[in-house]
């Protein structure tokens, strides 16, 4: 058996997300419109929460559970200071990226909603634009730019708006911007479906610029909620697989047709239910295909998915096992900080385990975790952390010249250790 | 590798459909509702379609392909007469499941809707009551009891009351049937949900009779359709692991930890997906249990899950390759007779190469063809049928005395073959 060992590895995460902080629209926001940007008031009961145009946009505390106790978990909005500063602080998540071994992160929005839904629903479209120019501006030069190879920009997508859309794409990508996200059915939301040509000029701008449509679990506005009354555990359960709509609506849309370029990745799809999903496209076109007129010029709908998708995981034994049956090339391993499926900062040590009991050869592993993320993304840490660096053991060994909460191997509660404990030593205690 | 001969098998399908024939009121209904019972018109297009009360139902046509060139697939109402008559004619169906080497069915409804809503929906419950029964009665002394041991009775439940539900599936119960279809979704139906205890009478009754209840894919009402403009091979693709939301739903729900011997069919559901959605509610629990709640008395809910649901698959690579991640007590292969997914005559061949792929030992592909299928529905075929006279090829020798059209090697069509053709040699010329 191939002996994995978690300090070896490289980590690039393509889920994370980030929690705006209270001063993001300072330096940004045009001074025409700057008291009309969104902004953060406290409750009486004592929540953080943004306004922006009237509307009231509570901080989900399951958003940035890192580092709470399970027991702690909920959906209560929450304050600032209730948070672990890595959910809003760049310095303080790169601190908390080192103590997980994480190099390289790309960040999904919170209260915009992943695909900036909240803009898109402003009446002043012209504010709404100059709002997302200046998150867009923010997320790429404050966010990412304060730690240069450490993250993977993105931008929001103008919604309203297709060439508008296209437009923004362009001028990202001149940023050196290679992923933009958007929503898993905009159908749901309102606007024309993967289905007609409205979308052309925003897929046209991805495809000439390298840019991936970057679509995250819960972005079309609907929860997998079977019933009003339904545990919220039934929703966590189903919420991942919930994408494989957007992928089958996808691939057997023009989308895929007539923009031979364009790259899509299932954000937080999870990859366990890629094989049988695989199957099943091939079997639903063998069956059917004859008289639903479908075509991709002779070949199989499982080799036009593994052109044109990437799936990511979190924690996926089943994925990891049936790697060649996704495509080994199309899976990438995410972290979802600070969000509560998150291993952080164990998520070495569980993949490694993972990836020990399935026999997993280095090189599958390194495309997992970081090689195929850098391929898709256009992303290179490395012209700013030499690769010899970037490992996870080099990573918490200058973590551990901070001062890093991490769980405790007693108590199962997070602490603070001190400064230069061996966080590997304690992640690998703690997952023991 | 093992060798896996499609001859030898003996196959048991847990998911078929039937075609009501127009007369199948005449003997059952009573006389004083004999009047007001469903009953079939031809449309001024040639289609016959049945009328219940003021509402018109079609017989769907991709509902009754079987036995058609692929090319004339399609969902237009279609008539009897251009069904093939093993859809609606039991004696035609037991030479067409000779042909295609298939022992024991169980048959899903077509007009009343797969869980009986049609009925639901009725005003007069007296009369919703007295067709339900005799329809239920004519399923099992007509359909079934005409060839004893060929077929897995089922009812249909009584959806609009719970107490009644409970008394039918008693009374079948009596009547030998240990199968009752349901709705993936109550609450989509406009009924309370799993979560509520309004159905704890009709629990009790399936517990203390041994009764499976089967839910079938699109029976809460919802199909998955992501757009109205979106291609039909995105709801095809899409169809069986939408039954992920009801198989979630029950197993968080007080169902399972009230009713320790309540078991649940996924029928069409496929199996591929299930170890991936074993691995999620497994971390689902881990991740979340402590400030959701949850409680199965300490077991793990992939454990729970084995207890409780049978998954059903009709073809399926990925599932039988992962057959011990899923259980391998808690597979049933389906033929899904007459539907445009299903494989028939082929069925055996296509299973045996994939058994032959992956290695499966004839005892794993025992259990899949019918072992689990008569333990689950306490089903005994070899009552009526020697084991030695059961497998696909006694079936398919029985079955060469007849006249049944099977699927032509040389023109891909389905045309009739003569008296005494060897249907085996066809099937595998034909699948090779």
């Amino acid at each position: 058996m191939a002996e994995v060992r978690a300090d070896d590895l490289i980590m690039v995460s393509v889920d994370d997300h980030l929690v705006e902080p209270p001063d993001m629209f300072d330096e940004v926001m045009p001074e025409r419109w700057r008291d009309r940007a969104p902004r953060i008031i406290r409750t009486k009961e004592g929540a953080d929460v943004w306004t922006f145009e009237g509307s009231i946009i509570p901080n989900i505390g399951l958003n940035a559970v890192a580092g709470r106790p399970r027991e702690e978990y909920g959906i209560e909005p929450t304050a600032f200071d209730e948070m672990r500063p890595g959910c809003w602080d760049v310095d303080a998540r790169v601190k908390d990226m080192d103590a997980g071994g994480v190099l390289g992160s790309m960040c999904f929005p919170s209260f915009p909603g992943f695909s900036g839904r909240l803009f898109a629903a402003t009446e002043d479209k012209d504010l709404a634009l100059a709002v997302l120019r200046a998150y867009n501006d923010w997320h790429v030069d404050a966010w990412c730019g304060t730690h240069p190879g450490r993250f993977i920009p993105m931008g929001l997508p103008v919604l309203w708006d297709a060439e508008l859309a296209a437009d923004e794409v362009r001028r990202l990508a001149a940023k050196g911007v290679h992923s933009v996200t958007f929503t898993e059915n905009p159908a749901t939301l309102g606007y024309p479906s993967f289905h007609s040509d409205h979308w052309d000029p925003l897929w046209r701008a991805l495809c000439d610029t390298g840019t991936v449509l970057s679509i995250h679990l819960g972005s079309s506005g609907q929860l997998a909620v079977t019933a009003p009354d339904a545990p919220i555990d039934v929703m966590i359960t189903l919420q991942p697989m919930n994408i494989c709509q957007a992928a089958a609506d996808l691939l057997w849309s023009r989308v895929i047709k007539e923009f031979p370029d364009i790259r899509i990745a299932l954000s937080e799809g999870g990859t366990g239910w890629i094989p049988y999903f695989l199957d099943r496209l091939d079997r639903t076109y063998d069956m059917h295909h004859l008289w639903t007129g479908q075509d991709f010029g002779g070949r199989r709908p499982s080799d036009v998915f593994r052109d044109h998708f990437l799936t990511c995981f979190i924690a996926d034994p089943v994925g990891v096992n049936l790697r060649h049956d996704i495509g080994i090339d199309n899976i990438a391993w995410e972290c979802d900080y600070p969000h509560s499926d998150s291993s952080w900062p164990h998520a070495p040590e569980e993949l490694a385990r993972v990836a020990a009991r399935y026999d997993v050869p280095r090189e599958d592993l390194d495309k997992i975790t970081y090689r195929n993320a850098m391929r898709w993304y256009s992303y290179d840490p490395f012209a700013h952390t030499p690769e010899a660096e970037a490992s996870v053991a080099e990573l918490r060994a200058r973590a551990a010249g901070h001062d890093v909460a991490v769980r405790s191997f007693d108590t199962g509660r997070f602490e603070r250790t001190r400064k230069g404990a061996d966080l590997g030593k304690l992640a690998r205690q703690a997952t023991a």
